[in-house]
């Protein structure tokens, strides 16, 4: 199976260790042969159609801070080059995530899928942007379009919704989906400032470089868009999330709501209205975690309230999640 | 689909209320067109080979307390004679669940098996005394043997598991499991004697007609079995858990733990042993779980630990469980 990785940073780096080191496992479980034929990240690719060398690939990363060194004997070309002039049958997308225009993302994806690919995407801006004209545009161009990554990290919150609970029908959700903001609310807890929470969370690279998608719930909003329309099969985008952050949460706010044996929490909510607010939780409540944990409450038919909780971030569990799409793709792939 | 329900209880009630309501859309999401041609309870039987008019079976049911008043006109046979002498597709066992002998339940999923007959069964008893050779009695028979509702109840952590961590390699795991003893220890740790919380757990209806199944552990026991089995690969049964129950769980305990930051919580544990006893779990552990729930934590190798929290049974949540094995058993069908 040949790949083409958009982006090469702690995610996509994690993703190429774990093919490295568990190829025998992934061909003799799953028929998987992983391939990456071309890879490309700000300054510059590296490419070869009968593979490149993984253990170089990522020595050569660590090294240098650049693919580009991988052999200096090939010419540099753009990412979009890649994508126009190698055949693969998977891109996987991990450039980092803007709400603007979501690019280069949004074209490596277009451009991949036209050109019959499969992709995996771990980037939440062009699904955030646009998921229900891309979810046409794989349809009509017959290939899968992947995005377990993108919510809940390694924890396969989609999937579960999604296939799990298969047969049911989900009513409503919520869930604490950016553990940036959770760690800081958290610290709030325990009787920092916001400012002092916030430079904790910095200190520790928690926070993305621009702030603001965590800070005012850019992150958690992408993420209910993409909850949004894959389970509840709603046709919504950014624009129709009512949003707000967590800039305005002081201190007042959380010791009221330990006054009410809860806790202030920014969730993501999918009832009548799409929201991403700060909100009292009740501390019993299994939705009620602490740290950088994420959590999500899914309310059923039947099977009434069902929790799920685990890291929402973390470059190996996004990248197990990427391997998880891949060996989807490959069976469905082998099942036509 | 042809269905034998073994069993006609809170459980199977259930289940049959689920498919009278949802009779439409069963069809025209899955292509399922469920027929229950034989049920037994422990006072009779009802058959009709081409489907029982499950409104009327239903409200019989509630009137009589038996099936058997269907339809007077038929003969009264045995269960062992229904799946004997009936072509069915599927058999749903609901009968009591014991862990002497596992019967009746055992006969019956013995004798549907080797008539080819595909396997639901939400009865823990055949399954903790026989999980490694009932399995193989399904592969050699090629039928299929499933049991979502054995553990969880409503809430799908068979499945989580083994299909949403695909890919993922399991390492350990440890759950609340049985949500009788966790409200038991729940009301302990807000006060109550032992005795008192047991009492209270009774007039509530939680606890089993022989109480031992909750507090000696024998259900969590179980659950584990099944648990290890299916998603751990190993082979074992009943006598191979090392078992404690909750019985001398007493109120200095109970302090301790909230010293320490935790509370007692019988646990169910697979790791390098297979233990089901009490254990202190810190409260702000996403286990430490309270009242009736359930919750498990599975530690995997590259997406960390990952919790499930639900409502562990209920009639209504362990029939979506039947539900969704019988969509599959459907889908596998439909397959081949």
């Amino acid at each position: 199976m040949r790949i083409i990785l958009c982006g090469f940073g702690v995610v996509a780096q994690s993703f190429s260790e774990l093919l490295e080191s568990r190829t025998h496992d992934l061909y003799s479980k799953f028929g998987l042969r992983p391939r990456i034929v071309g890879v490309f990240d700000s300054k510059g690719c590296a490419y070869d159609e009968t593979g490149l060398d993984l253990k170089k690939l990522n020595k050569i990363k660590k090294q240098s801070g650049t693919v580009r060194n991988y052999d200096k004997s090939i010419k540099q070309i753009s990412g979009k080059e890649i994508i126009e002039n190698f055949d693969a049958d998977v891109l996987i997308e991990t450039t980092a995530s803007n709400y603007k225009d979501a690019e280069p993302g949004m074209s490596h994806i277009i451009s991949a899928m036209k050109k019959k690919m499969h992709v995996i995407s771990v980037n939440k801006g062009p699904l955030a942007l646009a998921f229900p004209s891309l979810m046409e545009l794989a349809n009509y161009n017959q290939v899968m379009l992947r995005f377990s990554g993108t919510v809940g990290g390694g924890t396969p919150i989609l999937d579960y919704a999604k296939n799990s609970l298969r047969g049911e029908k989900i009513l409503s959700f919520q869930g604490i989906l950016n553990g940036t903001t959770n760690y800081i609310l958290t610290n709030m807890a325990e009787g920092m400032s916001f400012e002092d929470a916030l430079n904790d969370a910095k200190s520790k690279g928690y926070v993305e470089a621009d702030e603001a998608l965590d800070l005012d719930g850019l992150d958690a909003a992408a993420k209910l868009v993409i909850l949004a329309n894959w389970i509840m099969g709603m046709k919504v985008t950014m624009p129709d999330i009512i949003k707000k952050g967590i800039r305005k949460v002081n201190t007042n706010d959380i010791k009221n709501a330990e006054k009410n044996g809860s806790a202030v929490k920014l969730i993501a909510s999918c009832d009548k209205e799409l929201t991403v607010s700060p909100v009292e939780i009740k501390i019993n409540d299994p939705l009620c975690v602490n740290g950088t944990l994420n959590a999500i409450s899914f309310t059923s038919e039947h099977s009434g309230t069902q929790t799920i909780i685990g890291r929402g971030a973390g470059g190996t569990e996004t990248a197990s999640s990427i391997l998880r799409d891949l060996i989807d793709i490959r069976k469905e792939i082998t099942k036509s």
